[in-house]
């Protein structure tokens, strides 16, 4: 029964959760003296550098909310995390976003060099993408609605074209849409895509697939602006990560561009949105619920 | 009948195969003025930079030995050229080997910089998985057969284990296993990926794909140890690309290792036995053949 949850049961979960995606990644990523050791290392290095698994987490909360099993999704639930990743390592790099740090620890290009670096995260993705073709088909969806629901988000149009965005913003100020646009394809689409392939793993209707992609897509963006807000309202201690870089590299932000107040009404209005959204499935989103909560009301 | 063909038959024939693949990728990558336009236009610049399109031809005739149609084996080969020219990209990048041409016309990052070129790399990673996962089923095989040949092939192991190994062996001299390794990774497996996956959009048999297999490794193998060769033998305005590298960067090569005379024959060694394997066929791997004789005698 989840009718009742309480924060601490909260905090057992994801813990719990945390332990379980870790050690099917554990399984699922060659091991550091694997040959060629280098680049297992390096993927190693990124991978379990303290990620809170928000993606698997929301992916497994979601095969469970529409009466799937651990076994099936926890496939998918890794994809999305190597994929995530991925794109941090690249982000990160002194092409991209040029980070140092990442959740506090050293960034893989820092650690083992550039060429290396974008080689762990094309490693990566080639992972993903062998990790959703491998989750069991179901009379609904079998490898190619999985692999295709993964390779448009990963894409050019979504994942891709919004760190293009990003980048070619860099010292300019984005009207509200392409910021929008920015949000959208580098934070929402991947967040969508891991609760949707929970929820195909486990057979999910399309009108429940519907459900969890507005669902996905509300939470995903809601969650993006409060990061531009955090980043405003934070200290780098807290974050993991440098704060106020946002506002000292005069990057577009929510914040920047509706003050504080108005990013703030325009994360409560998607976490309705996306609230609302679970409304078909009764008490059994009680546990995405509380989740999506926990990530609005987040500190860092 | 494919009995009598000539070489101007062979050439006819990968014009037209050139044509038909090249049409397929225009229509498979979003135009260039499709939003974020820089990135589409960073793709095409790489992905029609005058590329022999060896790997989409193999994949199609190897369609065709099988008994398979143009149409269900042409997503596969776009996938496989996706994948290779995200390879080149990613190769050829400062950071890796450096190339600031290919093919005679500037790299992807000397045109639009580092960053569009790794995200234009890692956008046609994703392009091709969502290629293969396009082929349409049959029989035998599926989206996942599909999408696992070519993630193993792209993963850590093969495709980025040869960059990892190739780049870690720079300015040593590697002994003649690791040198295979880098081949085999960074050629061989992709190249044999590429014919497996269309003899398999043709519902192969389990005996025709291990010839199939059996005959892009070897043509791989030997298709790198004669790449090799040329870069000793032919000048950089012949090749398209920087001659004497190899020798100048005292880069480890199957001439070096084996002296120009050992290298040769340990070719047609390969070249025999890629030849041998085809057997099975009959007169209906005579194009195959012709192809792979092409490859063995060419000189660019």
């Amino acid at each position: 029964m989840l009718v009742k949850m309480s924060m601490s049961d909260l905090k057992t979960y994801i813990n719990e959760r945390c332990a379980l995606v870790d050690a099917a990644l554990h399984q699922f990523i060659p091991s550091a003296d694997t040959s060629p050791a280098t680049i297992h290392k390096a993927m190693r290095h990124s991978m379990f550098a303290g990620g809170k698994r928000l993606r698997p987490i929301l992916c497994l909360a979601a095969a469970e909310t529409c009466g799937g099993d651990l076994d099936s999704a926890m496939k998918a639930a890794c994809a999305v995390e190597c994929l995530h990743t991925y794109s941090l390592i690249h982000d990160d790099l002194p092409c991209m976003d040029n980070d140092d740090f990442r959740r506090g620890v050293p960034t893989c290009h820092k650690v083992f060099g550039d060429g290396i670096a974008v080689l762990a995260g094309d490693a990566l993705q080639a992972l993903a993408f062998e990790l959703v073709a491998r989750i069991p088909a179901n009379g609904t969806y079998n490898a190619a609605d999985y692999v295709l629901e993964l390779a448009v988000t990963a894409g050019s149009r979504h994942l891709i074209g919004g760190q293009v965005m990003d980048l070619e913003g860099e010292g300019k100020k984005l009207p509200l849409e392409d910021l929008r646009y920015v949000h959208e394809s580098k934070t929402a689409a991947l967040l969508t895509s891991s609760i949707k392939l929970g929820g195909m793993s486990a057979g999910a209707s399309r009108q429940q697939l519907k459900a969890l992609h507005t669902f996905g897509w509300d939470t995903g963006l809601a969650f993006q602006i409060i990061d531009d807000i955090l980043d405003v309202t934070q200290t780098s201690e807290k974050l993991g990560k440098s704060a106020g870089k946002d506002l000292a590299t005069n990057k577009s932000t929510y914040p920047a561009l509706l003050g504080l107040e108005g990013a703030r009404q325009e994360a409560d209005r998607l976490t309705a949105e996306a609230m609302k959204a679970l409304d078909i499935f009764g008490t059994a989103a009680d546990r995405l619920r509380q989740l999506a909560k926990h990530l609005f009301s987040r500190e860092s």
